[in-house]
């Protein structure tokens, strides 16, 4: 049985058939519809969005690519019931229960950093991580991976530049070791005020790896290498109330506006994981280099593509 | 590509042909199943239900629409998770992520005027307009349209008492533009108290196409010469809750039961665009005027035939 | 038309029926996939679960039952909306309305006592109670019936004990109405806290119907007699919270761990409806009387077959 737990799980040749895989897919996209084939294989297969933290995007992201495979979706956004009468053990339990209805495939998103094994350790079906608290963020990293070989034509020996939160930031998280994993000779430069560093064990996997990293706080000094910018949004909800305003204030110190759009090389790139806040001015939008909204796009191909993955036989 | 952003959109030609084809789909259901006929051009392809509130008729009603043209359906209740975190801008991005999942049409609801222009600016699919803030909510006024074609039996010369809050009630505003604008020769009368009137904007609308109107505050005197009688919710959740209380007061007098029905002439007609509160006493549901129940029945044909329109090649 | 409304509805010979098909379902997931065949008289009926409580596992339990006999499934667990500006006779209205929109079955669970019962006197189709208030949760008492009879082969004449809250726990007035108006000689052990006692409704009907049963407030007397132990969460939130900590306290004297469950025979069967809160410890899950899972995965052979009985020719 196949989950998806977490990026690093994958191999370079497994991504690359992954990748390959979503490239059909989008294509397909492109074709009259009665000449859309998708080899329907998962016809009638029943997906289950079971979502402790609503998601929109993400969940529709999902539920989309099962649709457009034939799939079925039935989804739940309050699998929270009752957190204040049911305590402890909950997860385990509604998952065991959910797994035994005979769905195909689980998709769960959760609050709580490895949420998603331990659903995968009780759970009858595949489970794929949605997200899981501030741990990892798996088909968010294949997603900005793929995005970052259809925009640059290849995955090897980029710069990246990645700024924003980078401690609570799990689609970093997932991306920096999918990166440093699966990719020739990256480096990077992380761009952030000192309280939203990287965390440790990123930066002890980097050293292991032997990838190069610098840390800096100055934005402009960083994008003028950038091969790839990937910004990201402070992630408020995951911090107390109390601070919530301190952060947002260093997040406005941290923004790309056209300022910083003009210091970037022409033939850059500049990623973000959607939902954004000031971090990234609708200014860039209309710029050639700005990638987010066909990042999201293709996280719905990769999606299907891992989809067929974790059910193919 | 055609979208639905508001009801004056629609000309007296193209509402004749969708009537015509919401006929057909409510007679396809008093057949035996498998005498249905539906021409499932339809088949498979994607709805998704982008609610920034909650409506559970009016989603419901567009969902079984797609389901019983034998649409895929995907839904989120949802659309403003985050809502403390992230700020501003958020309805575009949203519309241009999901959009760009290939779904065939979005219906949206929003909270705030002029929400769905916007997303049909940045949409690469047909948006639907399920009603934003107290702006329009054109499948709305539609539906009561085809109603009081249905009950009455044709569409031109009506008097129409238009009672409740109409400052808020964007069902209220679309119903009317769309009577001045498509239909020969309707008049008007509005009942309500100083200050839920008409709001200019519509009676300036009303004054330039010449269609005659008066205001009232008083019930009794509107009621015997109605041809039609439209009753609306005061929309409570519009307005500041320490306003509420008095709100309330006010619908109380403001309602209609049997003594009002007494008043109404025996072939008129009794809507109500639903949920209702204590203006519609249960006390006349039984009464053959009283067609709101079959009013919102009407929504699903209507929206049926809308679905067809939106998505016709 | 026929609804699901309370478990007493139910004969034996139906039960026996309706327990005969639900095994067929259940071997019908143990074959693959294409020698599976379920009679798709079903296939593209519509199911429409309106959830005034959210309750994911009844909820996805009904939901992918229909999937599995091919029908669609459109839910709402914002049933409730409007709260505070709609009062009164909403849910006769909603069911009015979202009846007339040609669904096949409507799946309702709500807050208040008799909720299903007034949902089936407006509804268009069939109705299946969910659940409504402290009142009937029918299709919970019949997976329960049907759990004992896979587990113990048969259903007659077994010794049941049943503890925990015994006053707001509809599941245990449903299984034990049904126990005794359709099976040969049960008995009844009914362990509680004074506080929690059996109300006196079901104990009067148990004496009409001549079964025998005793109360204790031991939970170690009544176990070594068990055939059947049947436990159950403390309500929380149906009681006040000011009175939340003090139940909580009794439930964790009212707890079935390793110590309790050496005092059951070795063929006894430990049943909960689940959720779980402490009273029934993860550390008994791995025993072979723990049934709980089974009995969860039951209630969806059970739905499949109850939604083909509500909706047969």
């Amino acid at each position: 049985m196949r989950h998806i737990l977490k990026s690093q799980q994958f191999d370079r040749p497994c991504l690359d058939k992954l990748f390959q895989r979503a490239s059909e897919h989008r294509k397909s996209f492109a074709k009259p519809r009665q000449h859309r084939s998708r080899g329907y294989f998962l016809q009638d297969r029943i997906l289950v969005n079971l979502f402790w933290e609503p998601s929109t995007r993400t969940r529709l992201s999902f539920a989309l690519a099962g649709l457009h495979l034939g799939m079925k979706v039935e989804t739940t956004e309050n699998a929270e019931e009752f957190s204040s009468t049911v305590k402890g053990g909950s997860l385990e339990d509604e998952i065991r229960v959910v797994s035994s209805y005979h769905p195909d495939v689980i998709v769960i998103r959760h609050k709580t950093e490895g949420a998603a094994e331990r659903a995968a350790a009780v759970s009858q079906v595949p489970i794929i991580n949605a997200g899981d608290g501030a741990g990892e963020h798996p088909t968010q990293g294949l997603l900005d991976l793929c995005t970052i070989l259809w925009e640059k034509g290849y995955l090897d020996g980029w710069r990246v530049v990645i700024g924003g939160d980078l401690v609570k930031g799990r689609a970093v998280h997932s991306l920096v070791r999918l990166l440093a994993k699966c990719c020739e000779n990256p480096s990077f430069i992380f761009v952030s005020p000192p309280s939203l560093r990287l965390n440790e064990d990123t930066k002890a996997y980097l050293r292991k790896q032997r990838v190069h990293f610098i840390e800096t706080e100055s934005t402009r000094e960083a994008l003028p290498a950038a091969d790839v910018v990937y910004w990201t949004r402070v992630q408020l909800e995951r911090y107390p109330e109390g601070e919530r305003q301190r952060y947002e204030d260093l997040a406005r110190q941290y923004a790309i506006g056209l300022e910083e759009l003009e210091l970037m090389p022409g033939d850059a790139v500049l990623m973000h994981p959607l939902p954004r806040n000031e971090e990234v001015s609708p200014d860039v939008d209309a710029d050639h280099r700005a990638a987010y909204f066909r990042q999201a796009q293709n996280g719905m191909y990769v999606r299907m593509a891992l989809l067929e993955w974790v059910l193919e036989e």
